[in-house]
């Protein structure tokens, strides 16, 4: 009798394999990448303008981070937003992509490279066209978006990298805030107020 | 004379701190939420159409749920977006909010109970007018925004929230596609393929 | 036997329709709304930053009006972007609505104008909450979005209103664009160029 | 005695620049585009799914034309937005583009092309890249954004062009909603009501 032998998952043995799969990659990271983390933190603090870029669900990670940035006080800008002008040089860009590949992302940061921008890069790559470009690669060494054998990681696509994009960013804006002085109260006062 | 005694963490001490806390939160969810998330997996897949809400960072959160669901092959809409119909009868919203009480989230969910629309709430308040409202509350014990005395979390305000936000919803997805049968093949071919 | 009397117009017809309506709405502004055009273009010239606001197809006109005031030079912000800051004083909400009674956009008014920020409204209804609200009231004599009775415009809902919102966004850009000084070239070297 | 002979217009003097440059380029798309856009208007009608895409003001004002779109019950997506799908064998793509060759617009025409998908694209520019990959070309014979020598309208850089893709998007919508036969009530129903 052919039996169904892995049956799905319930949501809360999900919930604790991405609490897992989490746990390892932070802690690789932070053996990896400890002073790519410290130097992009300390690139966009003194940056005159800071611009993220991300595809899909990596892009949206990123702008979680954009929006803490500008708690915090600096000038940022989401790339594809309304009001987001021309990068330039003294700007830094926050770009990440799984593969380091992806063209419209590879392209971008050409451009931003090529206007004086410094780039600061997320990704599992670090021989990959979009790390080449960049003063500073944080390497997350999760699956990318086109890893589909779940060796890397039993989640879909490129989950696991992007949750890591919304950790290192998290990461990344605490160290600026508590260097900074700053209280919560202080920051509080810059969350928009005419949603 | 007067010293600095406490100095700011490294980039890599506060993504351990990051790490921590969600390793923390995901293990209470698990405990306190587990039939929430798998009602919360039930509704999703059966809804005739899904809408997702939440302001700030919970909203971006929500919206890497949502393009995972679309991927899915669910009816996915984010409000506030362009394409964004009127919920109704059938619907289910997805709503995230730290408090409950975000009045203009509030406000959004009375309308869609007043539709017919199902409601999912994820939330650190049980007790709040929103859990009120839904059907389905996946309580998040975690800091809401508001929360500046760092006693839940030492990440500012709802970080912790919206990180969470995020790993529960991809745990629900994780779930859902697992029980759906699909390949990652299969649900690749419904990513964006025009940016 | 029954027959249909009036067939749909063409599409040529119907552009011709739009382009009758709006030539007849420019007109009515011009004359009624002189002085109130280059009061908005003015306190937008000097504000310390410009917040623009409106639901729908009239949000989606004002952003292309900040998109261009961002190309001018001046600090732009889209309600509801990522990285959008709270209002303050000094700063200029400039906000559209043809009924002036938009529960969402009239509480955002009243939130800036508590906050001490100066209001630019468009709306058709000069007696409405919102031009109460407004140091500046841009009158734009067409339908509102819930005027179904065909009596002010053939179209659709705000359809003229929204068209109407543009032209008068892309006027007060024009007027403020030659007033500076400053030539094409000059300005499309903030054109966003990672996109 | 040098003297500045040229004053910066008034808004108003402005808005009836608006007005008038208006009135000449709809006029001449009458003229010139009437098989198109009734063309144009019966494959959007017919399309299994309808996305459109242009860059930045052009963009936005095609998300003016998805929103009414949507409004008449197609399903209607913005490429960008969070839960748009990969395009398919049987969509349409609207897209906008004043000189045809702006590079990421003509590579995601290439793209949705090779899927399988029918092209309608609104250009000044019947012999471009994107006209050659289109099915239906609307041609719209005002400036292209860098043409900044002042010679087919005043205004500033596509100001006239944008413009003029929001006029032909609401009159095909006009068209579609007058043949439909739906009363404004019913369209009315679709409004996103959660906002």
């Amino acid at each position: 009798m052919a039996t169904r032998t892995t049956a799905a998952p319930s949501a809360t043995d999900s919930l604790l394999i991405v609490g897992a799969e989490n746990a390892g990659v932070l802690t690789q990271i932070a053996d990896a990448s400890s002073l790519s983390l410290d130097d992009a933190a300390a690139r966009l603090r003194d940056a005159r303008r800071v611009f993220v870029l991300g595809a899909g669900r990596s892009g949206l990670a990123l702008r979680m981070t954009a929006m803490r940035l500008m708690h915090l006080g600096l000038d940022v800008h989401v790339v594809g937003e309304t009001t987001t002008p021309a990068i330039c040089n003294g700007d830094v860009l926050l770009v990440a992509s799984g593969s380091g590949t992806t063209a419209a992302i590879v392209r971008a940061a050409g451009t931003a490279a090529a206007a004086g921008a410094d780039i600061i890069a997320m990704t599992t790559a670090p021989e990959s066209p979009l790390a080449e470009l960049s003063q500073v690669t944080v390497v997350i060494p999760a699956a990318q978006k086109q890893d589909h054998d779940g060796q890397h990681s039993a989640q879909y696509a490129g989950s696991l990298f992007e949750q890591a994009v919304l950790s290192a960013g998290d990461a990344i804006f605490h160290t600026l805030w508590k260097a900074s002085g700053a209280t919560a109260e202080e920051l509080w006062l810059r969350h928009a107020n005419l949603e």
